[in-house]
């Protein structure tokens, strides 16, 4: 029988955790939400973040601007030692302009960890920002979700690498997660194939007796059968209608079956025949917990 | 009558100063070009770099990899005390992952001036590096060379601000070349109507009072027909057949034209009508000067 599991019941014990390092911190978690622009579902995104922090006593202020405004509001907020955690809705200009306000974000602030400079650290597989290894390197949000839940689906071994010696299938191939989540399930040991429009890559651990090396990455000529076939974890993120479904034949029995996309990218057949051990649907609620965890660390670290 | 101006005439000129230079400089520059994948153009840029470089005594050492050999290429040049100048030809993957390549290479090394730091200086014109203002910060190559042109092109006020009054229309707004160029000319006093496929922007120049200042940027309404009638400088830059030429029916009398792009994007009229006093074809063979102007910029400036 396939489990489907909620993110949401997941989200709720890291929602006690962070709960009780509320109360633990000196002064009380202040962040911003810049919306620029009129990409709809955006707003749909920044009011649940709104509803979320709010159910945590975190203040969570929107500040809505037309698009040519969200530069000098990163610049404020980036100055203003009362914000403590910035999240920028995109698209604003949808264009490479983007990525220029997204690198404007201080990395100090920069909650959802997009910015080059954690994308650096995580890449390098540099956990820490300091020398003495007390400061930790912000993750990126969703990939950061991501393993989470695959930690509860019980898919992580409890002593060495936690994905040691798991195979993993990868559809996306982002910047902003399926990369950066294809590097952090490489660091935590598994053999990673990681495929978009652009064919497949292979993501590899690196050497047991050297955990804090980076990943290396070569090309292969494997195919989505054969990736599939060897999975132990499949995770999906195509926002698009023509991605061809995965369906229960193409899995290794008792895979654990993650969508993080807003689009359908299973085929119902994954749940109904029960071949899949997990099917994780979404990971939303989990993504905006992580988010608040990293504005949580980040308080801390630059307060100290 | 209008005036064709050979770039490579105007480059002669930089090309003496540059000689100059190098002979003043106390190590010989070692610039690296990193060529990694296949997208042919790439290698002809690379080449025609290699031999601008050797007919001025520079070292350029054009080291190719496939593509994901990029990365760790730029990582040990970044490192190597004895490379002055870095240029990594793109598109590599063809994916927002060129622009964490772009990121990666250290900006005291970026002699295209494409990372966000250089990026953020020019946008919120800050020109110098340091608070004596002795350390210049470094412009995109692009966008300088036709500045450049323009002022070579007679375009220039002799005092004040060198664009004071004028307007300038351009076509691209690229992060590389039309967004960093239209900042440009509005801190140089122009007032800039920028096109691109998402319609027009107005970057204003700063008070005169605060030359200091960044530009300001506004939405508008003006459509392509009033901004030609309007601009003493058209600047174009659209690599697409389907661009509408530009027509010497729509400039306004004494037009400068520039033509980055390597589509044609005036119309023959242009110059066979008379009406446009200049026009620039192309800027190629300034740009690669400037690439070695910022080179020996970034040489001094790591040496003191």
């Amino acid at each position: 029988m396939t489990v489907t599991i909620d993110p949401a019941t997941v989200a709720q014990r890291f929602r006690e955790e962070i709960r009780a390092q509320l109360q633990a911190a000196r002064e009380p978690l202040h962040l911003v939400g810049i919306l620029a622009g009129d990409h709809a579902p955006s707003l749909t995104y920044a009011l649940y973040a709104q509803r979320a922090c709010s159910e945590l006593g975190i203040g969570f202020e929107l500040r809505r601007y037309p698009r040519l405004g969200a530069e000098n509001a990163i610049r404020s907020a980036n100055a203003d030692a009362e914000v403590h955690g910035i999240i920028v809705y995109y698209p604003i200009f949808g264009t490479e302009q983007d990525v220029y306000l997204r690198e404007l974000v201080d990395p100090g602030k920069d909650i959802e960890g997009l910015h080059s400079k954690w994308a650096r650290h995580l890449y390098e597989n540099r956990r820490f920002v300091d020398a003495d290894k007390t400061r930790k390197a912000i993750l990126p949000c969703t990939p950061l979700a991501i393993v989470k839940l695959v930690e509860a689906a019980g898919f992580f071994h409890k002593t060495g690498r936690p994905l040691e010696g798991r195979t993993v299938t990868v559809f996306n191939r982002s910047e902003v997660v399926g990369r950066p989540l294809a590097s952090m399930l490489a660091h935590d040991g598994a053999n990673v194939y990681s495929f978009d429009v652009d064919g497949p890559l292979h993501f590899q651990p690196p050497p047991q007796h050297e955990p804090d090396a980076a990943h290396s990455l070569a090309e292969t000529e494997i195919t989505r059968a054969e990736a599939l076939a060897a999975s132990d974890i499949v995770i999906t993120g195509v926002p698009s209608k023509s991605f061809e479904l995965v369906r229960a034949a193409e899995l290794r029995p008792g895979a654990l079956c993650i969508n993080f996309s807003t689009y359908k990218n299973f085929s119902d057949d994954v749940v109904s025949e029960g071949k899949a051990a997990c099917f994780i649907p979404r990971v939303g609620p989990m993504t905006v917990l992580m988010v608040i965890r990293n504005a949580l660390r980040l308080q801390q670290q630059n307060a100290g």
